[in-house]
């Protein structure tokens, strides 16, 4: 089966996921820019769901790189994760609207959580399908950072409830963790089309 | 004609409906879990329709995996199955807001129903396009699963006035039986490409 | 220049709006079959602009599929219709919501002519540009139903302020014009495909 | 890596910006024309933003046609214009309900200017892994345009909040002359597909 059209499908809803969550920012009534103020955890909160989005976009656009067919239950493995991050607009909405209160920052991190474990196991089944010795195997190797998330998620939910702010700022340095290039990821791609 | 953009503006449009329906479940003002209990419902009946809709896109891409080109009627009974699932958001959210009240159960199915009609009807127009002996007819066969289906909503519509839960068992009941994987079907496209 | 990309992207500007018309219809609060009464008209006219939007769509896949090259004023020809059809969802709101009240068919109406007008610009800005006697040209002829269905718009935004019912009868009646097929067109593609 | 991927995502993100937009243009209660007159200066911010995105897309898909690769860095420079055009809607919104008060037309150019910056930065990233000898680091050229749209944008910003029109009247000017086509750069586009 044919790779191209389950990208072409969560491209499309990725890309209205990313982009629906602006409707949440509600124009103020008023003409100052104090009138704007509110909005700011709002605006916040966008921020960092834009860039989770996005890493999740780039991170399935590397992973598909590497993919040569595809099969029904990765098509499935593939929904689930579009699944938990079409939740992503409404917790942001929910947090930023009540300026990271705790169980709204835990919500937040579950939907983080849950969406990390759905890409784990899309990982897993694509490296099932194609076998562990495979290019997209290798280039996954042990998912060092894929499992570091997974425990900062678990531990930032868990303290949310406490501390939101620090809740919010592990969330933040996955985020930063991701954005940073890999460069032995990128290294093997270039080696790999060269040696095509 | 080309098939190509029929799939890619059906990944749109399904794109955009599956996506759309979690604007429904609105944030609310309280920041406790408790305030997230009435919104329960509509997250049933979100992940109901989630899975419903990417059921569809799932068979879509099948169905057209095995199909070699299009005509002005396959555009158009395209867009007539586009028409149904386009009204899932409205159904799905009548029924969660109204915590599965009888009547709104019945029009979700009746949607559910008239969607299945829609495909049954594309699926016979690709294969009077294709001749009787096509890899579209044999993969297809004599479609059991499909009638089945078209016969459980019938019933559940009929019977969601008097038992909406039984309603939504049966609706869950088709979903469950369509995301469990068809090895023969699976076979069938890998037996082709090996032999392509 | 390639005409891939101004096909994806009409596509899912397309998509778009063809599918967000649906949030307009709002799910009434009680549940009974009467509750859905008042959105009668809000559905009728979704259902005439989700055929509007989906014959532009069809007719855009076909002149395209006719074109071998885009110029820069193409695509801004092609910005153009899309700009009257992202317009759709706000008359179409407008008019069901006000049970097709005299001004609002006309405002409607207004938005079909538009739109036609911007398809004949894009038209003709292709037929230019791959010169008289291209296979486009030959395709589109002497595009009769164009114009037809211009004047027609044109006599129905008149009549709409006094019959607004006869304006819409003329809406459908272009719009049924359009769903018929057209046995030469489609023998055109077919015969050159064959002799490609 | 591959840009098609590249170029759908951004294409769907730009159509769905492009749509959202005129679900703000709410239709109103009554049926006159008189009715409308209050949403003009809302019709009117949605027409400059629609040209706007329109604009970027168009540059945008002039910008990847001329490029062969794309980076970890790319993709992200790519995004971080996806997340600016994204907070069009919103400022487009803002400033069309409030009439093109002071201080919604200068963030409103403040978006404007925050895309263009992005633009650059997308720019000069694909430059800087193409060479300055590639077809594409030709095409920019000095980039004359594009570093004078950046000086009007900061100029109508601090005119804006004395002199909202006539910083309105500079984003539009910059818009002509976006949309006025640059017959060197079609040239140069015809060559290159002739000599390949």
């Amino acid at each position: 089966m044919n790779k191209t059209r389950m990208e072409a499908f969560s491209d499309g809803v990725i890309a209205v996921i990313i982009t629906i969550m602006v409707l949440e920012i509600k124009p103020p009534h008023g003409t100052t820019l104090h009138d704007l103020r509110p909005l700011l955890p709002v605006f916040f909160s966008y921020v960092m769901s834009f860039v989770y989005v996005g890493i999740y976009w780039n991170n399935h656009h590397h992973l598909l790189h590497a993919t040569q067919h595809v099969t029904g239950s990765v098509l499935w493995a593939n929904l689930h994760l579009l699944f938990w991050l079409s939740l992503t607009p409404f917790a942001t909405d929910w947090m930023g609207e009540n300026h990271f209160a705790p169980r709204t920052v835990a919500l937040y991190g579950t939907v983080l959580l849950l969406a990390a474990v759905a890409y784990t196991i899309l990982t897993k089944t694509l490296i099932a399908h194609h076998g562990m010795n495979s290019t997209l195997a290798e280039s996954i190797g042990s998912d060092r950072k894929g499992k570091f998330s997974l425990g900062v998620y678990l531990v930032a939910v868990l303290l949310s409830f406490r501390m939101p702010r620090t809740a919010c700022a592990l969330y933040a340095l996955v985020a930063i963790m991701w954005l940073i290039p890999d460069p032995r990821i990128e290294k093997k791609f270039i080696n790999e089309s060269h040696s095509q």
